[in-house]
């Protein structure tokens, strides 16, 4: 049952909620991140000169390819010239220090000539498969063929290096990413030599054990190298490494028609969402390897929840949604673009989190009263740029390509599973067919469809709108006529919603969704610290909007506890009546540092 | 109104609660401190070999010292030869290799010769603190002088190069201890330059704002140097330096009259007991600094609440009491016995907490799957010994002493401050009295008193039955006819006490408390997850005794939450009635690692 995806190329999002969101990425956010890496050095790297003041990271490479990448992506949706000519330099960069053999990586040919392939955790790999996917996306963009080419020489020679020499201390990436890379590359060029290669990073993978344990103080897990993927059936080890390999894993089995590794795709999401997943959608419980952790352990304040992870498990559920027809896959996809993967940029598509909390507590980060370094975690605020700084251009990339995630289609018709205002065109059965969705949504749950040719559309029925009434597969089948439009409405419920009773920061507490929307307290709107507040069971919710922020708000009847004047005193069950004040979780964190809690008090 | 304080000596603890610990502490603790401190060679690094394997550490005369202050307190009371010995021998040590000039000091005899007060953090001072303290006990114990006389000597060299020569690169001690044993020491010796020495290093203090920044990541609160003693009003920084150095102020306070560190004293208490304490008298709220943080941050988990503190503010809360005469300060001493203090040793006596927490969560130990080290903090069991082993032998030379905390006294009569069975003897107005107090505190709140004179005994009303009819003074005037008995009952109720809605671990919670004994939930008693339990806000409370454990046990009405299948779900607010069984916190941690809370939700 597997589908196919409607690429990007072919969706123009042209109004509603997600076309302001694209145009902050073209009009703001691609300059933005382009200027801080500008800034940093990143861009000039590429000129690998062993003499600049600046060195290269190791994973700088990647920062500046996922940029070209999302970049491209604009440029495919309409003439950029000034992005295609900051992504030209980069590309003539990297044909003046490509070694002969075809390598390249800045830092590498920088600092250490002498030492390439040699660790498996310098990122090397990592940054040669973002290069890849930058360069298909270019061309793809340009027609231009040169980037291309160069990646080609440097796919031939990693292939040399590990699949035919074998002659490299390690044989699978420490960070994956290429796997994915060249399966994409596979369905560019049709060479079966790219996806055998990226089939072998796959499947190599956790046959050396003693490969595993390439960090002093993590396991084999933290790279998922503790067994074969074949084998591996939970979410372990750094999130964002693990979802690249689990995408690539997916995308061999779709290519390949692998059913264990489809199994042990299935099973490793099946533990994500039952187990491993904020209700934003973010996932990777701790600082400590930016990782996976056991189930149930979702700590609010300590939430990691990195930016890069959200986008890795879309990626993901995407390729999950193609391989299995599965519609549960497409409600993970919503519930991380409208929490975890929004929440990423602030409201001006200038500054971004690393890292995405569920709880601020801003008196936590000054209470070492005499200790000098305050903590540093979680952030409070947005960033313009970081050291470590995959996930700005990770957005850029993401956004630019959001059209990709919208539909997909088979010859029975056309798959709806995102409401997404938009123009698609698809071509189904040798027939071309234009389908225009228009929708306010999450505003309201109102879709209405036209298509150029009778052609059948089966709607995703939201997850939280699913029950008894839904058809088993949680898709409503319109049948639409020839230009003529169909309505379709979805009741958007705000609810509140609980966590299982194993997740101990979310225990007694209720978070606040409206439809998709996962909403949070700020303490801008709220004069009462935040923990001490209970929402009323039996609220109302009353509806309103945040002028400044420009996102709707959401008013409910609370409780606090009755002031007690000694530090411990008889219990005394009295609360006063208040109100509590809700903001969309996506827009925290944008009028400064501030309390935030997703998770509040219920009575 | 100042009171005395009568000594242990003059109080033999015979029966009831409190002569099972001592018996505890003289059958095992005293001989299993030694031979963890014999094994690790604490006791032959008195001989200053510089070829021995083992190297000393900077505190190891600080842990012996207090050891041998215990042992003499034993020694007072009945004859102890083989703890003799082994003190006679450290005596023989010292003397071997004490400096002509008087200086003595293991480690720095051993190690680095050449750097004799030269750092500020490296606790010689301390060390010099305990050594006197000990020289002091051991005195008062056998009568025996040649350990005074050795530290006596050492004494005037610390007095001549600190304040008379000042040709030392600081002007007081990183670690605060001295202070106080200087004003033992004028106790005994009666001569001046031993007040005016401790008065040296008390004043002397944070005048040069410089010297408080002798630790790179701390500031100088960390050492209490941020400024002059006489201004400071809060407890700030290291929690045992702090208290010790408070301590050290009260006493200035009262042998000088000085009013000005009379109130800085106070207020530093007050923020402490209404801020900063936990409900089990814990203080110290942080693992960074083992130090105080900021009003209200009394996490449960995160508790450092360290031994030493516990018996720090004990110290301070005593010197307070004979200070004032306010009997505020011996309810704390009282919450801290029962709870913080007692929960420090195995209930076999042989094992220590050095963290004392409130909430242990076994699984947030192994949460990070893929990272080899797993956290350590808080601990789980108690250890036979640690690295850092300080508190080991504070417990056992407080225990030692306990006598010392039961009664005070001034010509208006006695003041019955704890209630401890016990036979006291006081010379008041030239008269000698002998008091009997027999009691099963706090089993039930029976007091029988008998004194051999006619004399008025004030009994403490315990905190927790303080209200409208309790005299002013809190103390209840009995007047005893020599040689009849009279009783006082006091009621030892059963209450659900709440934390100020500040406290953000406790915020709608519960601890259950008995008289002085703050209760808590353990897993072994359990089958519920600790954190979901939900104590009824109306039940009854069902007496009972674990065997076993050899504690008394309460069981109460409780729910849980309904199971919910999924990771998220709609809110649903329904519950199941269960039971709770709660034992004291002081006996936790002895049936191997288990989960454990002292703040559970309530409704």
């Amino acid at each position: 049952m597997a589908y196919k995806n409607l690429s990007f190329e072919n969706v123009n999002i042209n109004g509603g909620f997600w076309e302001e969101k694209q145009e902050l990425l073209r009009d703001v956010t691609v300059k933005a991140v382009y200027n801080r890496f500008k800034e940093t050095g990143r861009f000039d790297a590429f000129k690998c000169d062993k003499n600049s003041k600046i060195k290269p990271h190791i994973y700088w490479d990647s920062d500046v390819a996922k940029w070209i990448e999302g970049a491209s992506y604009l440029i495919k949706k309409s003439p950029e010239p000034e992005l295609e000519k900051i992504i030209d330099e980069v590309v003539c960069d990297i044909e003046k220090n490509q070694l002969p053999c075809g390598y390249f990586n800045s830092y590498y040919l920088t600092l250490e000539p002498n030492n390439i392939f040699t660790n498996r955790d310098q990122h090397e790999l990592y940054c040669a498969g973002h290069l890849i996917e930058s360069a298909i996306a270019y061309y793809e963009a340009t027609g231009k063929k040169k980037f291309l080419e160069l990646i080609l020489k440097y796919v031939d020679y990693i292939e040399k290096r590990f699949k035919i020499d074998r002659d490299t201390p390690f044989a699978t990436p420490g960070h994956e990413e290429i796997e994915l890379a060249l399966v994409r590359l596979y369905n560019l060029t049709g060479s079966k030599k790219h996806l055998d290669l990226a089939r072998f990073f796959v499947c190599e993978r956790g046959k050396n054990i003693k490969e595993g344990n390439f960090i002093d103080w993590a396991d084999s897990k933290y790279s998922q190298s503790h067994d074969e993927p074949k084998n591996q059936h939970t979410a372990e080890g750094h999130s964002v490494r693990a979802c690249y390999l689990y995408s690539a894993m997916a995308d061999l089995a779709l290519n390949d028609n692998d059913e264990e590794l489809k199994v042990a795709c299935e099973s490793i999401f099946d533990d994500i969402v039952n187990h491993k997943m904020y209700i934003t959608g973010g996932i990777g419980s701790t600082y400590l390897g930016e990782a996976f952790t056991v189930p149930y352990d979702l700590p609010s304040e300590g939430a990691y929840a990195e930016s890069c992870a959200s986008i890795a498990l879309i990626f993901f559920a995407q390729r999950m949604l193609n391989l299995t027809g599965e519609k549960k896959y497409a409600d993970v996809i919503e519930r991380i673009l409208y929490n975890g993967f929004l929440s990423t940029f602030s409201l001006d598509g200038k500054s971004f989190f690393y890292v995405n909390p569920l709880e601020i507590v801003p008196k936590n980060h000054t209470r070492h009263a005499s200790v000098k370094n305050k903590d540093p975690l979680p952030p409070m605020t947005r960033f313009e740029v970081f050291e470590c700084s995959c996930c700005p251009p990770n957005i850029v990339r993401f956004l630019g390509s959001l059209g990709s995630y919208i539909y997909t289609y088979d010859d029975m018709g056309i798959y709806l599973q995102q409401y997404i205002n938009s123009e698609a065109t698809f071509n189904i059965g040798g027939k071309e067919i234009t389908l225009t969705q228009k929708t306010d949504y999450p505003k309201n749950g109102k879709i209405s469809l036209t298509a150029s040719e009778d052609v059948t559309v089966y709607v995703r029925v939201p997850e939280y709108l699913c029950g008894e009434n839904t058809p088993t597969s949680g898709y409503i089948p319109l049948k639409l006529k020839a230009n003529r439009e169909q309505t379709i409405e979805f009741e958007i419920p705000t609810m509140l919603v609980s966590a299982s009773e194993q997740v101990k920061d979310a225990f007694g507490k209720v978070a606040l969704v409206r439809g998709p929307v996962v909403y949070c307290l700020e303490g801008h709107d709220n004069e009462n610290e935040l923990f001490g507040i209970y929402i009323d069971k039996s609220t109302t919710f009353r509806y309103g909007y945040n002028e400044k922020l420009n996102v709707p708000t959401i008013e409910v009847d609370a409780f606090v506890r009755e002031k007690t004047g000694s530090l411990y005193a008889q219990f005394n069950d009295s609360y006063k009546k208040t109100k509590a004040t809700l903001i969309p979780y996506y827009a925290f964190a944008n009028r400064g540092e501030n309390q935030m809690q997703v998770w509040t008090l219920v009575k």
